[in-house]
């Protein structure tokens, strides 16, 4: 089922960009959830195109339809059912793309996997596909939420060259920090910054990509199930998962690799009468299993790769040819990226709460 | 099934490091594929104790022994039971360890879920577990290879602050020049440098992380299943599940996200007749799929969390403590990490190749 | 996954009788299949209320809606997501089931494991979920007949204690001998007095429930995934998810326990060059896999639980009460039953010849 | 993984039948449960061959090793790995099975299926394979106990034509009532009846089959999940993995069939301040979750295919030829499946368990 997501808590999303609907089937949300069509669409209005003068002009309202699981406006443990209309579509737009391949796009490898694809927009590859996710995403974040104030909060500390300072970064953002600015960095000098190069490579008919960390605060100690679903491996696949991403990093990360055993380990400490750690290289998980430590990790994107420049191509009969690409695309997927984050994050949180709920307290002996 | 991966070639692993034995069950492996115990003790003895002076003195055999499956020396589509006794076990080792929480193990989450652990020698969290990926890892290269020459290489390019220079990685390196040092890094002058230092941290009671980079060539277009099953996806999720891994990137990685689009798109190219991309930033994936290219990937892993001296801890009571660690252990984990990582890409592959087959080869319409 | 079936041709259906719509997505369709809303609608038509006079007169058009999967008449290997609104829907006639839970229903069990339900109609427990089971079954149907004239054909060999001759179930009915009369047993005087007591039943206000025996022809050897994922067992879950089906035989079945080994063996011969057993007691699969010979199983359903005589029963506080049961039902499910088992009978077939691809033609050593 | 069951408690069994040794990985299991090699063991005795002098006389201690997953005598939520090595085996015996295919055994379907097989007893596919699962429903069955004091008895109520009558069976069964005679039928008439019956076709050299009934009381209401892994549907499937099974029926079965609605209705009411049914015909399970009634199924054993007389058969080359049988086998599968029926029951209900509650008790709103 390579369009689902989740073990006990499993989302499956269907859909083509340009298509009729795209849309998303939740499957073993808890009953008696509170859920209201307000709280979904407010996600994702995050990710909606046309939100700001730094994504795509694309006018999508997204509206979300909620078709089944809910009665009386609570959950029922029955399959929820979630659809969002496609409207702005202009396929004449995609033309081109019918018979060219767009370089570091999912043309190619559609047709040679495949056979067959809908060329319009990407179709299937489409960012477009993450409605579902993020729509999925906004009830896991309820739960969270409701099971004890478990906040997930991503933000972007990178765009091209351009990063926050380290200490500006330390404490834990508020939603309305990151959602100050449209680049969602929650320091408004370096956002000014990122806002103004975004601007700058899209005048340039140009992209540019960037990473998004992103920190989870209130994660019970005991999530995740090694030996193979360790909640960073979880986690990792749910962010490469996403298009665009390339590298996934939690804790000290690769910046870790060149720090001494001595220098990196957490040591124990009692605080408050908890086991904590004093430093937090581990970035909240040890042995694939939380700790109780808040939960950091890190995405890079590249490049968006729509760009406005003519570049070197095959098309699908194998001719050299050249692509002159246009349309409207995002100069940078960053901004619009950090809801769908924070809703894959959500997603495997609640599955795997779900699961070490199942193990460990079914049954006392 | 937490101790299972894959969908369709599928392993599971069991046994903790002072247990009787560890193993692993493979189910789905085709039938008619010739294996011996000479080619699984190959890949074992790469990751075995003892194999060289920077890695740990333990002595341990590791000798493979093929409980079923295999008839006349054929598989059968039948589950594949490999499992290794474990040997050199000296409990009495790990006596402070039932009590105290070693700093950046898995001790505490261990008991913080399960609320019981064997705290021998980590037992269910040590590397240990990973005999068993490697025994199965070793069937998965020979699918590949049969399969026409598909090659898995892993290296190591980073110990600590130690990198071996970009030029020198540019070609696949072969297994012998990977083999030929003991710290698994092809260019003999960096390897050099990287065995000094691993015997110098050693000396100093301390450890060293590191980057191991993996390289698979040969490797068919269309393998991968989009949305969430995507080819870096599930390799991630592979690489993430393995002890000490604090990272993961393909292609262009983290570094990509400095490049603008214009600079990071693959152009196509016609090349012998084949749809090839003119540079790899995108590391043989693209929309999730495979596209051709050499698969290029590197995982970041920490150092070794266990170290020669004393460190600030709590034990199971929650009174805060000092731990002297001693014992037998790996300063750098990464040379017997070669092998494994190379294990758990060939199981990615031959499970989506077994995926992929399903769905685009079976029928013809 | 509760509301997914199938390994990797899997369908998830979702939806509640009384709730917008009803829908199912199936994920792992091969691409390339050419699929029409025509195709799907003739199969949901078969099992449609109001569709003669002995089924529920309810007024539901049943119509499909394609919402994604298809491009320009062709599955592409993504996610197909079909609808159905619904449209009749009167939820005052079930206001009295807010409270009481109705005998041999589901109202009780759903109750004591949600804590919440919706009581229209039954809600996701009413046989309306079947409707996306049926479309993609349609579709799983096709991909049969295109395989190679694989033929599904289930029809009623019982109402209550009307049986049909056993002679006259020799030969492998068609769809018209099936269609040709409303309760689809194939042997028109038989047909004819289950109709007559089919009517009778109703007005008495009681129910009928019966057998349907269903047939598979041009299965090839091979499909079957044993030890736990025998043809059968995976036949047997289907049939026994269904609402109302209180059992399953396959081949000689139940009445099989009755002869001796000697006169239940299949003896084989070379029959055409072929591989064939002279007598069919196993049904068409042994050890679990398919033998190339007929499928032959058969499914008892329980009368109908609705009935319209006033019944004992208990209230949500735990009240002993009377139920006075009104409203549209049908009287015996058996004849809109027979499209539903066929539907899933190709599902299961389509999944396990996807299985037995990928295991055993993707690799040739 | 077809060689594995259950979702959340998850066996993997192995082994064929004249290999090292069978096993079996328990991946699941709650922590902290006690477990000895002395309980496992007594569920092996009860199947193992010898036992009495109406199965066969092979001789096979089957005793049971214990290699993962205990610690100090109790779990700890890692996989338990158990084996049990093959000793009697006199593989020259099934010299002439490498060549002629026995009818109505999976010689010839394994054959087509896989291209290879173990000819020696069968393989993979003897019932060999089910020590695994008595194994592993040992420690589930232990669960059930400590649970809450569900207890899971089956036992024989046909063989041949020999049937215990019904009012014989009405209360539910001790162990010790069951396990009094070698034939497992409760009823010391009718089991004294059927041991005649059985030594009778043995010396005819032919054999017979028969159906086990299964009670399960004590089960909590709500265990099940709708729509597909309704729990009638797991139990069904569970039944129709093992071997020689060809029909599955709950409640009242294909009996049912025959009533009326109005005769069949479990009409409710208020018993001891529960909800309760007065009849019981649903059989425990209600809309495909359980209702807190006693879980009454049934299963039908063929009978066993080896016998002791020459048959029409053909080789693997698709020569016609004799098959002249010889060798030990069991008469009547029947009295050793009876702890087979229990375990996979047990298997199912605590997958159930674990599923139920991860769904419905993790988070309360």
């Amino acid at each position: 089922m390579p369009n689902s997501f989740g073990k006990l808590f499993t989302i499956t999303t269907w859909g083509e960009s340009h298509g009729a609907a795209v849309g998303v089937v939740i499957d073993g949300c808890p009953p008696g959830l509170p859920v209201s069509a307000e709280e979904i669409q407010a996600e994702l209005d995050r990710r909606r195109p046309g939100q700001s003068d730094i994504v795509t002009p694309r006018k999508e309202a997204d509206r979300v339809e909620i078709l089944a699981g809910l009665f009386e406006g609570r959950t029922m443990g029955t399959p929820i059912s979630l659809l969002v209309h496609n409207s702005d579509q202009r396929p004449g737009a995609y033309d081109e793309m019918r018979e060219k391949f767009r370089p570091s796009h999912a043309d190619y490898t559609y047709q040679a996997k495949y056979g067959v694809r809908d060329h319009r927009g990407g179709g299937r590859s489409s960012a477009r596909e993450t409605i579902g996710r993020v729509a999925a995403g906004a009830i896991a974040k309820k739960i969270l939420a409701l099971a004890g104030g478990v906040e997930t909060r991503a933000f972007v500390t990178q765009v091209h060259d351009i990063m926050a300072p380290v200490a500006a970064l330390e404490k834990f953002p508020t939603l309305a920090e990151v959602d100050a600015t449209a680049v969602r960095c929650p320091h408004p000098a370096t956002a000014a910054a990122m806002i103004e190069r975004i601007k700058a490579v899209r005048s340039e008919g140009d992209s540019v990509g960037g990473v998004i960390e992103c920190r989870v605060r209130g994660v019970p100690p005991g999530l995740g199930e090694p030996v193979f679903d360790r909640l960073e491996a979880d986690l990792a696949k749910a962010m490469l998962s996403l298009p665009a991403t390339k590298g996934f990093e939690i804790g000290s990360g690769f910046a870790g690799t060149r720090l001494k055993g001595s220098e990196h380990n957490d040591a124990f400490e009692n605080r408050d009468g908890r086991v904590r750690t004093v430093t937090n290289r581990s970035g909240g998980v040890q042995g694939g299993i939380s700790n109780g430590e808040e939960l950091v990790f890190r995405v890079a994107f590249k490049p968006t790769a729509t760009i406005l420049q003519p570049q070197q191509t095959v098309d699908i009969h194998g001719a050299e040819t050249e692509l002159a690409a246009r349309g409207r695309h995002d100069p940078c997927v960053l901004p619009r990226a950090v809801p769908i984050i924070e809703a894959m994050t959500a997603l495997v949180l609640v599955d795997h709460w779900l699961r070490q709920s199942a193990q460990n307290r079914t049954f006392k002996f």
